[in-house]
């Protein structure tokens, strides 16, 4: 690509706001995938208001210039990952929020951090809910574009549950809204739905109307190590087989050593696995969850549970969970999946990693949102090893094949991005691909918003 | 339209699965929403599979007929009305159903029933919440199609939040299956949410996965009577602001009169409003529910306030709210409401109801999903007197309107169909439409599905 020329951009926006500087634009082209690939953004816009992204976004499109729309960076699928030649449109200084206990809703722009419209809601009294490890570095922009979920999706659900209305702007530069304050819309197809989880293909998300809750009812927590991966697999289902945890997350034997290297919180360095439950019932219902938790753990054959209602304790365990990416990320580079699978499926999923594995020699080590069968293998190679990332990559691509045979998909909740696209037709199939790209070319008929993700 | 050569149709399709007679026809003319205009349909096509879907739909397309496509037929918008010409696919012998304990799931055709889906759920000790008033005579399919609501989706949520998984017919014919049994899946664009809610414009809907939960807790109910309407709406939103009841229904002193008249069962007449709470959560915390609940009514001047967790008394009351629709029905036709607006506005809406009521001297009673801000003023009248249905005509734009200017919706459960349609475009405004009708066109060019329902 040529670079376009820039002058007229830069003067339909406040000074400061195009940046063009190659050290800035070098900080611009990675993200949390870290893909070999990337190339370096034309420009770099840094809009604060719905109007800026209007002018950004009119401008690429009579000059015919791609965007890639970045929130804070943090994806794993390789979502955010500049194109050469393409403007980067970052939300980062697009952080008006406010909080309505009225209506209980939050109505922010998209640049907030989760963690901080958790800490806005919990000011007013309110609790929003998602919690991806990674709350406190991505924006609430992303988590919508992705749909992201977290911890304690298992039982209240991900982004799309929350998001109740949207401002948004296509790809010809009109801004639209979407639903609203409302708890109930059915007037018209549902537009807002379509754009959670759209990962930034049909619009540039400007404005975000969540739905809070009542803060949470204070949670215990049980943790159980394991001396197998298939013991705590075991015990997953028989949790989820009778209730509905508040959380319900699992850590192999690998990812509990470098989280322990990390934090030095006495973690049992021996377990093949651990398992970190969660329940909020409230009174002895609650009681109740904890026993059968417990009773569950136990019965799998789990060397030590340990439950604690106390808040410090739970959090502990918690940040041990959350810290698992980095923590494994110390050994090496990582390639992360995501594949998810309808639950009962879950050991099969887990055994047919160990044995891919195996048969690429290759370290993977497990974690997973175990209570809802989404699980991330993370592969580790030395990327300076070129044969030692071949296996890597080929083992993450029969992870995702193993993933679709079980009936499952390629991605729980980080979305498709770059590094999944070329698995998504072999899970969804020719038709639905087709209707995929059908709305794709209805709404973004040049094709400029996020070229490269998803879809081709 | 001239009545197209349907030959080939019956041909293809097994023996009196295609029907012509003329009095099997006239009874597939209206749903309940009773619109005038109503067409004939050219013939109604019973298919029991999704290949006698696409054999239909094929047809049609081959033929430019175009296909309303009908579940039992309860659309309060008219969504399932006849049109001179048309082929009318009933749904109503497509009824499979399998439920699945290991991974919590019901996979059914669209024709079941929801109280069908309830009951096969129940019996493997399993909960499928959406619970539309009409849920013993409305099909899934149907619920689907407009995200159909309930009583207890103020804390449960409506049916796209409990959608998996579809299989769907689009206009070329060709069977598209989105989603599927795992609990998350962020592979692609959320087709599967597009789908649910897009009242039979984009495919038919041939099969639901449906997420299921574990058995409702025991519930207490908490009946409060008011002197005034405007004091039971002081009381919803005195709960709204500090907890998330099970349920939390409104009627009116005619709805309350007319369910009294039908169903014998004691309701104070006098009272100006009826409001039916429910508590489900277990232990001391539904206590507390409960006791806040009952101050809450007493507090904004309930003149009588019985709390009981006896399920016969409970579903009595949840029976009365139920039956109101049908109640007032008889003292005249209906033009049926279903204006939302985000809770601190309630007041207003229903004030301004009244207002409207007086204005075109028309007898308009308020029932309302009161908990989530959904209301349905019912509005009475003899379709035979012109001049008396003329007003009442107005009165239904005139509450549209107003629930537009107060940031509502004109429709929070029931879709938009041909009755509202005329009104979707003041709340969404011409870009959204515009959307709308990008999609639509997108996926089905020819606009043979369900054409006349939600666009024009
Ligand atoms: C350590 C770690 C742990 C993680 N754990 C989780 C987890 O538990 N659950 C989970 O779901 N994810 C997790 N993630 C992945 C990541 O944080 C999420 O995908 C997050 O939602 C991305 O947000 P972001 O602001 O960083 O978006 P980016 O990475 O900047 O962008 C992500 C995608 O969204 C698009 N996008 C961003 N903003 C907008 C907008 N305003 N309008 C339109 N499109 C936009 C981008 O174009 C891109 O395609 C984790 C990541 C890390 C590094
Ligand atoms: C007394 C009464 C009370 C009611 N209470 C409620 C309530 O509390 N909440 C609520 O949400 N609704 C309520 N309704 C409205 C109605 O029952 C719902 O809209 C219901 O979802 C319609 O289901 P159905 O099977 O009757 O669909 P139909 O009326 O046959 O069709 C409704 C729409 O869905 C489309 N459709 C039907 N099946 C399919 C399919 N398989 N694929 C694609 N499109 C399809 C039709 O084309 C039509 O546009 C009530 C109705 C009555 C009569």
């Amino acid at each position: 690509m040529t670079a376009p020329d820039l002058t007229s951009l830069i003067e339909s926006l406040p000074r400061g706001m195009v940046i063009t500087d190659p050290d800035v634009l070098s900080a611009y082209r990675y993200d949390r995938a870290n893909d070999p690939d990337a190339g370096t953004p034309a420009a770099l816009v840094r809009p604060m208001t719905t109007e800026h992204v209007q002018t950004a976004v009119r401008w690429a499109a009579a000059h015919d210039v791609p965007i890639i729309t970045r929130g804070a960076g943090t994806s794993l699928s390789g979502g955010s990952t500049a194109v050469d030649g393409a403007l980067t449109i970052s939300t980062e200084k697009m952080r008006q929020l406010t909080v309505d206990t009225a209506t209980r809703t939050a109505v922010t722009q998209p640049g907030m951090l989760n963690a901080e419209v958790k800490a806005a809601a919990a000011e007013k009294g309110l609790w929003y809910p998602p919690d991806p490890s990674s709350f406190e570095i991505c924006s609430i922009g992303g988590n919508v574009a992705t749909n992201a979920g977290g911890l304690c999706c298992v039982k209240y659900g991900v982004t799309t549950d929350y998001v109740l209305g949207l401002e948004v702007v296509l790809a010809d530069g009109r801004a639209l809204r979407l639903g609203g304050k409302q708890l109930k819309d059915s007037a018209g197809l549902p537009l807002t739905k379509l754009f959670v989880g759209s990962e930034g293909l049909l619009g540039i998300v400007t404005e975000v109307t969540l739905r809070l809750l009542p803060p949470q009812a204070p949670a215990c927590t049980v943790v159980g190590s394991f001396g197998s991966v298939r013991a705590a697999v075991e015990a997953v289902l028989t949790v989820t087989s009778q209730i509905r945890p508040a959380m319900l997350e699992f850590m192999d034997g690998v990812s509990i050593n470098a989280v322990e290297d990390m934090l030095k919180m006495g973690l049992d360095r021996d377990a093949g696995a651990l398992l970190v439950a969660q329940s909020d019932a409230p009174g002895p219902a609650g009681a109740a969850e904890v026993a059968l938790i417990e009773e569950a753990f136990g019965a799998c054959g789990a060397a030590e549970v340990f439950a604690t209602s106390d808040p410090v304790e739970s959090e502990a365990f918690t940040a041990a969970r959350r810290a698992a990416i980095p923590a494994v990320e110390r050994i090496g580079a990582l390639l992360l999946e995501d594949v998810g699978v309808p639950l009962p499926a879950l050991p099969d999923l887990i055994d047919g990693v160990g044995a891919i594995a195996a048969e690429n020699d290759v370290l993977i080590s497990v974690i997973a949102h175990a209570g809802d069968g989404n699980t991330h293998p993370l592969i580790v190679h030395d990327p300076a090893d070129a044969e030692e990332t071949a296996r890597a990559n080929r083992a993450f691509g029969q992870i995702m094949d193993l993933a679709i045979s079980l009936g499952g998909t390629i991605t729980g909740e980080h979305g498709v991005g770059r590094l999944k696209k070329g698995w998504l037709r072999d899970q969804v199939g020719d038709d639905v691909m087709d209707l995929m790209e059908m709305i794709k070319s209805a709404v973004d008929p040049k094709g400029l918003l996020n070229p490269g993700v998803m879809l081709s």
